[in-house]
């Protein structure tokens, strides 16, 4: 039997208590959310068997699942009221500043940095599901930072939950994931602000759009207190991700003006090739 | 009976011989594609009963659902070859163009401009489908200018396949059209193009790409043959859509570039509301 905290029961980490619940019957998973609404919510769900503002000292894995600029004070906090035997994750969406603060930190071995490409557009502890990580892959970072025997419990807790392990470098971590993750959801909420402007005194004009429409859009739906602190900790990737994307929208908005057909199919070839990649994940 | 010609046997055209076919099952259905291979998997699949190069004089209605490029050669030769009780349509996605090239055509109440809202970001008639139609909006433009009895037919037919008919004029069309579908396909292509470009030769990263960026990216599997005539047909609509978008993306990255939280969760919660729209069409 271990004793599981879960601190922020949300999307992720309501999701990850029911994913544990099911493979680990007998675990204690106790956990906290400081929205009053989601902790209550969380324990009628059952999401957790109990609050605990404070883990216990002999917790054997607390999990931070909360925005990523509460992380460090969280983490911080977190290591300085467990004990020595405690292993204390975050699931962050970035990675490199967190890891580069914690880099001198006296308690550095009892922490690993993981980040599950898992989620959804819906968040709160209503939006959570027990397969939600099942068969996702789970990126670990500075994994030989971290207390060989600490470690190895969190693998098998992950591996557990069907999860697929890889080990990458923080900086490359936030770099790669400004392209696949963080540049789609500024995408998608500049295209919802951008129709929702033109379209402001006639709704009925959304009749007009097709499943097309809603399915580049979804990211739009995300919680705001997510993705603001996720697109500011990584700016400098995002940036790059972003003037990218304004370059290559630029390009082509001169091929349409220019009526440049040879160019536009090229593009739109190259682009298609995202469906081979796209299947092969499938 | 009723003897319906179809010519173009992709996503659209075959999927509306199936449709017709399990509501009007006694019905004449013939077609033809000027793709051989596509020609012979439309035969194959049983979407027409019949492949015939020039529609028969009698025909009750001839649908045009080939890439809008090819509609007004196409509809003007059709007309040639009907009769005078024969109605001819077209798929097109865009309207203002081709209405005002036939607005003097002799035949132009055998004409009725009809879009309907539907379709995949599949193409050929492998990716048909008989309930792509189903519960969906059917535009149609310039109405009175259409004989009453042959728009008579045109309506029995698309109620009796489920579809949900509006009314508008054809500027209007194209107009709403660019922003709630042809820039969603722009910013979809032009996403897969820079991340593609980004992760040339690192095929791998896209292990990190969760389900919200296949979402976003989905369109970017669609057809260039279709869509390059698109864009330029509705090149000055699309055009200021595009660059509504960049704008609006050009505000987004200075909020990140200069720290501005209450700004970011502004827009964001602004952009959050598309998911009341998309709700009530769900």
């Amino acid at each position: 039997m271990k004793k599981i905290h879960i601190i922020g029961l949300g999307l992720l980490g309501g999701s990850f208590a029911l994913a544990l619940k099911k493979v680990f019957p007998d675990w204690e998973i106790t956990g906290f959310d400081n929205d009053p609404e989601h902790m209550a919510m969380a324990l009628e769900m059952g999401l957790i068997s109990r609050k605990l503002e404070v883990p216990q000292e002999d917790t054997d894995a607390v999990i931070l699942a909360t925005p990523v600029d509460t992380l460090l004070g969280l983490l911080e906090k977190t290591l300085e009221q467990v004990g020595p035997n405690t292993l204390v994750m975050d699931f962050g969406s970035t990675k490199g500043q967190l890891c580069r603060q914690m880099a001198t930190h006296p308690k550095r071995n009892q922490y690993l940095a993981v980040h599950p490409i898992a989620g959804t557009e819906n968040s709160g502890p209503g939006a959570a599901a027990g397969n939600l990580f099942d068969g996702k892959v789970l990126i670990i970072c500075e994994m030989e930072k971290t207390d060989i025997h600490l470690k190895g419990l969190a693998y098998d807790i992950f591996e557990a939950v069907n999860m697929k392990l890889r080990f990458m470098d923080p900086g490359d971590h936030d770099l790669h994931l400004a392209f696949v993750s963080h540049l789609s959801h500024v995408s998608s909420f500049v295209l919802g602000k951008t129709v929702l402007d033109k379209t402001k005194d006639e709704k009925n004009i959304f009749d007009m759009a097709g499943s097309g429409f809603a399915s580049t859009v979804r990211l739009a739906k995300s919680s705001p207190a997510m993705w603001a602190p996720i697109f500011l900790e990584n700016k400098e990737n995002v940036l790059e991700a972003m003037d990218s994307y304004i370059e290559h929208l630029s390009q082509f908005r001169s091929m349409i003006a220019e009526g440049n057909v040879d160019g536009l199919n090229h593009e739109m070839l190259e682009a298609n090739k995202i469906r081979d990649i796209l299947d092969i994940k499938e």
